[in-house]
């Protein structure tokens, strides 16, 4: 088995936690290990043969730097020169293992994902490599615990066939909560994780049906004998990233491929999308409260805040429902459910020319 | 002229900006000078023959460094081994002004007031002093711009005396707020601004009548020939300190004399007791916001903030009516109405053993 963990992505819903060069999968929402680190370690005990971490050049070497303790793993970093999405990302680590391992499966899994229950998630890429190995494309599906209209869904046809892998009916956006709470009655759709498991030849010639020129880009590149030894891989990836189309491997392929399967899996995940996600990682106190990295934390007559500080002392009097978030050089204050208008501080300070992004 | 400042005291509705050992009068809640700086500079266009401010042992050190930097200005730093409330720290000021220019007049001012309008406050001074000089305990009194209950008052007989100085009816303790209204209505009733002016001799013999412990202790402190050497002061303050009586000027001497006057002030005053007179200090924008001493300040959709950090970028969204307060060691998120109660932080704080008091 070969991991792929898809570690470029930026955001700024973590602000002021996550910076331009430090987004969120390099980051610790939770106080200890940062997300790459948590998703490297949650697939040591599967004893990958290779884990390849597909990143970007800005976060190359805070990247590298993180994953530098683990002995034993094969652990390479490989930088894109620009993000173009999902499809190249996957195409690119693809062609890397199928010049050594054609038919070797491959787990591409997000970098910056929680999940709780790590033993659930190996078992599942167990299972679920049986049919990658057959020649399917395997999407993991999160059983959903609740109509959530920030996610994208699978439709699968679940009937009569057990556990699973199950043939997918369709793939879609974020919907309507209307939409979202039939989803959790019906029971046959489910979260759009961004998980996958296929041979490495099998989505090399999805792509190659779906995405000629991305295919024809990937074919140009020539590797040595030593497939791992990298030594002139970036000057080639330089040459085509440029060039290729920015498409995710969900639209490109996974929408449009007749051999989908999904395995279901309920793991407590969540994709950890702003803030106000942090009570699906860590346990909130009786009164609602999280206090992440504080030397101390004085609560009077407050409830239901998200708190994460740089080792200070906290004290919170009379409040309710806020995010609080401090760093050395900066503070942010903010409702709970205006979470996902931090992007709108790292917009505005962007337009001031600020460093502090 | 000579000035007293009272720079002994503490308090906790500060925190976290004001510790311990750095009280109100020490930190400087406008983001530049400190209160006890700017109590000293709004008295040197006087030209007064000394400034002699009365603090503690632990707050000495930081005293002297503040006010080392005024060149040309006598200033004496004196600290009292214990606090013993108002009464001994005046007494003991008048005994040294005594022992070298017994009809000097003296004016004592507390450190952690602030006045907008320095300019009505010299005039004010100078007015009073013809009153002190003449005999009298002169007190200014603030005339009320709103119906505060968390002032004390002052009552006294304006009729047909014009600016006064005017004679004092009584002295009333922070009043329920239909008295506040009828005060604020009546015209004759001032905030109790603990500003004073007399003659040293005048000060100490009503010590004399009405506290005659405490005028026997500090009649007997000896002076060099140079009274303001204090060479040995400081073991006799240490002597006689301890056994004096806890007692503030207002309860001894000003509630009991026959010689009090009041004049009355106009000047932008205000005791500054709690975060949430920072809009009397600084002028909010239009949304009401106030953010001191921050690199940047990004805010969305709040409104009524009350903000002070330390040089931090700081960004509020979606909140209304906070205090928010960062240091490098702690952070106070409060609401506004609230600010009363830091002080249950710090008695918290005080209680689980912390260093950050």
């Amino acid at each position: 088995m070969y991991i792929v963990i898809l570690a470029g992505g930026s955001g700024t819903r973590f602000w002021p936690l996550s910076r331009v060069a430090r987004p969120k999968q390099l980051i610790s929402i939770t106080g200890d290990k940062t997300m790459l680190q948590r998703t490297v370690e949650r697939v040591l005990p599967l004893k990958p043969k290779r884990i390849i971490i597909i990143t970007n050049t800005l976060q190359a070497m805070e990247t590298e730097h993180q994953v530098a303790g683990y002995q034993g793993a094969h652990i390479d970093v490989i930088a894109e020169p620009v993000g173009r999405n999902t499809a190249p990302a996957i195409g690119l680590a693809a062609t890397i293992i199928a010049a050594h391992d054609p038919n070797g499966v491959m787990v591409v899994l997000p970098a910056d994902h929680f999940i709780r229950d790590e033993v659930a998630l190996r078992e599942t890429l167990v299972f679920a490599s049986h049919g990658a190995r057959n020649g399917y494309l395997v999407t993991l599906g999160i059983v959903p615990t609740r109509p959530e209209t920030g996610y994208g869904y699978i439709e699968a046809e679940i009937e009569l066939r057990g556990e699973g892998p199950y043939p997918v009916r369709r793939f879609i956006e974020k919907p309507p909560v209307e939409d979202a709470v039939r989803y959790l009655e019906d029971g046959n759709f489910f979260w759009n994780s961004g998980m996958f498991l296929w041979r490495a030849d099998t989505i090399l010639a999805e792509i190659g049906c779906h995405l000629p020129a991305l295919a024809n880009s990937l074919g140009s590149i020539a590797f040595n004998d030593d497939v791992w030894s990298f030594s002139d891989l970036n000057s080639q990836i330089e040459a085509v990233y440029g060039n290729l189309e920015n498409i995710s491997i969900d639209y490109a392929v996974m929408e449009r491929s007749s051999k989908v399967l999904l395995v279901p899996v309920e793991m407590g995940w969540s994709d950890v999308g702003s803030w106000s996600a942090l009570p699906e990682v860590v346990a909130p106190d009786i009164a609602g409260m999280i206090c992440i990295n504080a030397a101390e934390h004085v609560s009077i007559d407050s409830s239901d805040c998200l708190i994460y500080t740089d080792n200070k002392v906290v004290a919170t009097v009379g409040v309710h429902g806020l995010v609080i978030v401090s760093t050395p050089d900066a503070l942010l204050v903010c409702d709970r459910e205006r979470a996902q208008d931090v992007k709108k501080v790292v917009e505005e300070l962007a337009k001031r020319g600020s460093s502090c992004l």
